[in-house]
């Protein structure tokens, strides 16, 4: 995509009216656009990146058999009550609305109950199990307050898988094929290295259930990390009990700011008995099905990335999830130079690179600016200079030194980096 | 896909809580699940189908340089009071809740308002303009009934674009673009021969709006086609004025029931005096934008087309949109027909053939009942009869004959038609 085209630009300043620094770099670099507190559009540059982030989670959800659907927002009063769900005291974060004729009904700040409820006619038999559902759905939460930025909204994307299985055995088994997918996610996220499978509250069925945090000073979470094992502790959890259980003295752990990226929760019967969910079993008996649900917050794990990596000149993506791979900008309006930069943003599309083309007539100082604002993974710069010699400067985007390279130098280095 | 690894169940009956032929043809199908009243999820089948309605849209979309991005459901209730369409005795479909404060906010039955809003920070100079943006996004409308399925929901997946330009000229280039788009849409969703250009009531700014209606029994329209002329009107604005601005005479007109598809509007500069969106011309003067307004029902599309295609045993999808485009029955569960239907199964995959694959030992019966009701537009059999002959049954969802063709003919006939 050529800049010119592009509707948004950046802002040199970031906006008054923000505290989180995730927000604030990515209204000034034009991803997104602050609708409300905890409310925000995404732009075209923002939802690029919000598919890329999807795609991957995507081919991983896939890889372990999850079918995806698509639930509703609106949500019936009725399905909610039967867990106690639909009260405002067990769940403070219901948004409620009503029909013309006054009957109250509520907006999916989560799918648990609606999920289970439409898996109901498809499963009656041992045969029907297990199954693996999952979608990629805006939730709406009430929360009091929202100061983070998009790792905290009142209206944000979530990705949740749920699973339905015969035993504790069967569930166990989806149970681990998706951590390791979700461990996939976040490695190819490029936050393999600071997420850590946390261990926390499990609610009545099961001791734990176990987070995804990724380590983040601005984080609304802390954990305590066991940087030998792997693994980390909610505070939530944090008693003599649930160390020994782990196998962990106290102070081999270190205290951190963190953010829950994802979410793996294990509900054995427990959703299946109040919901009456059944199935019959070889010898012809009735059972409860074993039930678990595997959220990532989509958004969310955006804004960590945006704030995780942001340094003091702009954002920073990893490749894979970039709006685009390359900043191709042009530093002048000279005929040879139009032509010349024309044809290698041309052949970089050829080759599959997702290129930003700034073609604009504005000083260089601003291009680099807003390459780097942007957090475009590298840059290519074409002027007269390099057009003489026929080599172009190419710099990653938190590289100092750039290296000259001619027109196929520049497509070979690219394309195995990505479209 | 394998049929015995998809969670739903086809259903011989159609639902009793549905009236609408739609929905019931898609709940019985398994592709659409109803929450309550005009609120749908869409299971794997059915997302499939919306999705690949999407990709339609998207490209036609890009083509004409619109800019994808994504608004929110949550809206501020300010953005709506400059233009009184807060007032629920001006705008009756509002849904409208309130944050823990008290403060009532709404549900966007509409982004008009918001996207004016957002715009606003990019646009100052008349180089900034045209813009072209343009979203997939879910509407929520409180209509007081909503008994047609899909086709008329509460909530709904809708397409809308909009466009701001420097002035009538320049916005009418954009919108006529948009027209031949739109009518590149119908045309690749198989409701070209269906859908006329609609004359409706334009507002205050311009005598008429534009519709896509499709002619469809069940639609909830009533609009006067001129066949001669490839339009119609909608009877909001059938009156003698209207009929001689267009150069037609009552008598030429047939009476049909049809759907509003899609539908396009010029809101000249009304909107942006009222909301204050004004940019600087090339004389340094504050001029009122030009707007329009650009929606296609994707959801409804979808409907029409199951409800408008259906035969007595089931949906009838165009190829391009059909959740697969062939149906592999395997009618028997010898070892040499399960080989031979497992490598025509990979075969079609490596030849990006979209295949679904029915491999569950049940009858034959049941194999070709499902295909019918799914409307999957080609079923391919393979029986140990057909293995013996090496030539295996190809037919058309709609046609009665058969023809029987070997591996290599199968796959030369149906890569063509798509994936």
């Amino acid at each position: 995509m050529k800049v010119s085209q592009l509707f948004t630009k950046t802002t040199k300043n970031p906006p008054a009216h923000e505290t989180a620094r995730n927000a604030q770099l990515l209204i000034q670099a034009g991803f997104i656009h602050k609708e409300m507190a905890g409310v925000y559009a995404f732009l075209p540059l923002g939802l690029k990146v919000i598919e890329k982030i999807k795609t991957i989670v995507r081919e991983e959800m896939n890889a372990v058999g999850g079918q995806e659907l698509i639930m509703t927002n609106l949500q019936p009063r009725e399905k909610w009550e039967v867990t106690t769900r639909w009260n405002d005291d067990v769940v403070d974060v219901w948004f409620k609305t009503k029909l013309k004729d006054e009957t109250e009904i509520g907006l999916a700040w989560s799918h648990e109950e609606p999920i289970i409820e439409m898996m109901k006619p498809f499963i009656s038999s041992y045969k029907d199990l297990p199954v693996n559902v999952y979608q990629f759905q805006t939730k709406l939460r009430n929360e009091l307050r929202s100061k983070s930025g998009i790792m905290r909204g009142r209206e944000f994307l979530m990705k949740d898988m749920y699973t339905a299985a015969i035993d504790a055995e069967q569930h166990d088994k989806l149970y681990n094929e998706i951590m390791d997918a979700y461990t996939r996610v976040f490695a190819r996220l490029g936050l393999g290295d600071d997420t850590y499978v946390t261990f926390a509250s499990g609610g009545s069925f099961t001791k734990f259930s176990h987070e995804f945090q990724t380590v983040c000073e601005t984080g609304e979470d802390t954990i305590y990390l066991h940087k030998k094992k792997n693994i980390a502790i909610n505070e939530e959890v944090l008693d003599d009990e649930s160390l020994q259980k782990l196998g962990i003295s106290r102070d081999e752990l270190e205290e951190v700011k963190s953010s829950e990226v994802g979410n793996i929760f294990n509900f054995g019967t427990e959703k299946s008995e109040q919901m009456d969910f059944t199935f019959t079993n070889e010898n012809g008996e009735k059972q409860f099905i074993h039930l678990g649900s595997y959220g990532i917050g989509i958004s969310r794990v955006m804004g960590v990335i945006a704030e995780k990596f942001a340094d003091e000149k702009g954002l920073i993506w990893p490749a894979n999830i970039a709006p685009a791979t390359v900043y191709l900008a042009r530093l002048s309006e000279d005929s040879t130079v139009v032509k010349t930069t024309d044809k290698l943003y041309d052949d970089m599309r050829k080759r599959g690179i997702d290129v930003l083309y700034d073609d604009r007539d504005v000083r260089a100082g601003q291009k680099f600016a807003d390459a780097d604002l942007m957090g475009i993974p590298y840059r290519v710069v074409v002027s007269e200079k390099t057009c003489q010699s026929g080599q172009h400067e190419l710099k990653g985007r938190t590289e100092s030194e750039s290296q000259m390279l001619d027109n196929d130098g520049i497509l070979e280095y690219l394309a195995p980096i990505g479209s």
